[in-house]
């Protein structure tokens, strides 16, 4: 069996090993079917079980009620991007709090739509924080607000939902869904690619409150329309399959280890560990978010100088930790450390840094 | 090892064996990357190996010129449906050759953007035949002439392309794509949704000529614009991985096989055979498609009851020949035989063919 390595990537991402091997197991033929998953119709009854399960699973890990829809459609958050103001917007404005590049390029499509009341953005202090409640300019009468959950590029994450009132609030959960559980109550609409915690790159997942369909005008080109999707239970058109088989046999891997509070719990100490290496360090690392800010996803850090960050890097790839230099627009160095992620990989990483800084301290 | 039946579903569809094996193999970790193709990232080295070598593999089977560029895009056929007009109406009217119920859905998203000219139509006919080319009624002036290469559902296929002068010719080709060789050189843009002969569902393939790319506008929603994805070479949001892959090694397996030039010849031989045992069965079975519009990818036919019809199907389901049910808006029964579908699996339908024939006949 080839040799794994530590992936510390931001997405596509590291993906649970026992799920990998599950996956391997059956590629050639489904057990009982005869055939690849690659190959059985999205129409057929082994699909339908496949798809129905993966929905079911994803409803108890989030406690997803009734009163929401759940939709497997393409084109990643960005399409979303798009489609949420399309569908949404009925009185052509919205509320978009500005946290990081993701939430510009949300805005940016939502531009072409309405206009925007940009409630916060922290751009200035280079995306280092989450706003505060009371730092949020809300339009009681904005058609929703959106925010994104998790900045992977700046290492942020919103511990709290933002207070909306009774406006409808919309998330882009790419980079942070399932790692925790939240209340799906408190949203109107939630949507994520799901290359990060959920499985492969090509699916999205959506979960829509039903009333938000209303809002789906006819005249809306059929693929960007929720309700039509909604209708058709993301059998409009033919889904992503495999990457949908993949996404429920991680549904089913997380409720098997206690479901998203164990997650959770794995999750922050995992993220602990490396932000007290971070923290203790002395200044020879240093975060990048506020302290109140950090996001348990990616935990992005610098060294005193970009030559001692190359060396770092160079030396981590070496030994087998993949995928540490930080995006092009922030610098330094990223640990995306995804539910998938092993707390031994983090443990080792640590023993790295420590090391490292004892030789070049 | 699993067993394997025969698949003759319409899509997603049967793929080479070779190529499962392969995948199969190296599922847990592709060999010296110590990642899965699940996990790598879309920007990493090993992925743009992966990209590229699929692009420059369809290019060699599909001698593509540098004239035209090559994406791998999100949401299927169906989203080209409009993504095609939205870009390349740059005068609000286009041409529609209306063969089945794949062009009637492209056609009804064309119309949300333009003026639509039904340039034919063989509905009346039960979409039985494809239109020849004296019955086309085509504007010198449009922006564009669309047409749907391969009809699954009613098992036709155009021959050779529409004769349309100097306006863009754009093809849906998403169930013939790669089962012979083309002139490309003939299209403005071509566009195939994957999984019939190109790989798992998922991954849209799109050929575009240069000189359409003017034709998309600034104003065009980012995921819905071609000049975007083609000036980020695929890349603008993450593609899915997966299915790019699995496109790259069916594009190997392919020139490892002798090319297109080999395909159509056991394209041709394994439809001549069903085509034959239909024929030849003194009305016992009946082709539901003119004989000079017949498809090579999906054959469709009738026997003379529909209680003979279900009791073949569910007979043959028993024997292991999977997914010969007719769409239920032909009914009858539909074999698909896209590339991948093994010779000795048609031998083996017609033999139970024969038998079940003499058995009720």
């Amino acid at each position: 069996m080839e040799k794994r390595i530590y992936n510390f990537s931001a997405g596509p991402a590291v993906l649970p090993e026992e799920v990998l091997k599950e996956a391997q197991e059956n590629l050639f033929a489904l057990p009982g079917v005869g055939m690849s998953i690659l190959e059985i119709s999205h129409r057929s009854k082994t699909f339908d079980k496949i798809i129905n399960e993966a929905k079911e699973d994803l409803r108890k890990l989030l406690d997803i009620n009734d009163n929401y829809e759940l939709l497997f459609l393409q084109g990643g958050a960005s399409l979303q991007f798009s489609m949420v103001p399309l569908n949404l917007m009925k009185n052509n404005k919205a509320d978009y709090i500005i946290t990081g590049s993701w939430s510009k390029k949300a805005l940016k499509e939502a531009k072409r739509v309405g206009t925007i009341n940009i409630a916060a953005s922290t751009e200035e202090e280079k995306f280092k924080r989450i706003p505060k409640q009371d730092e949020l300019k809300l339009d009681p009468s904005a058609d929703y607000v959106h925010f994104t959950s998790n900045n992977t590029i700046y290492g942020t994450q919103w511990h709290t939902e933002p207070g909306v009132g009774n406006v409808p609030l919309v998330c882009d959960a790419s980079s942070d869904i399932l790692h925790r559980k939240i209340d799906v109550n408190k949203y109107a609409l939630i949507y994520a690619g799901a290359q990060k915690n959920m499985g492969p790159a090509g699916v999205t997942f959506v979960v829509i409150r039903k009333d938000m369909l209303e809002r789906s005008s006819d005249s809306l080109h059929t693929m960007l329309n929720y309700k039509i999707h909604v209708e058709n239970a993301s059998l409009y058109n033919t889904p992503t399959t495999f990457g949908i088989y993949i996404i429920g046999l991680i549904a089913k891997w997380l409720l098997k280890n206690g479901g998203l509070e164990n997650m959770y719990k794995v999750n922050f100490d995992k993220a602990n560990l490396l932000y007290n290496c971070i923290d203790e360090s002395g200044g020879f690392f240093k975060g990048h978010a506020a302290k109140d800010s950090r996001s348990l996803m990616n935990v992005t850090f610098n060294l005193t100088t970009e030559e001692l960050e190359k060396k770092l890097i160079a030396e981590a790839s070496a030994a087998g930790f993949d995928g540490l230099k930080g995006h092009r627009s922030v610098g330094g160095l990223r640990a995306s450390i995804y539910n998938a992620f092993p707390p031994k990989g983090v443990e080792d990483l640590v023993s790295f840094m420590k090391d490292f800084q004892q030789k070049n301290g």
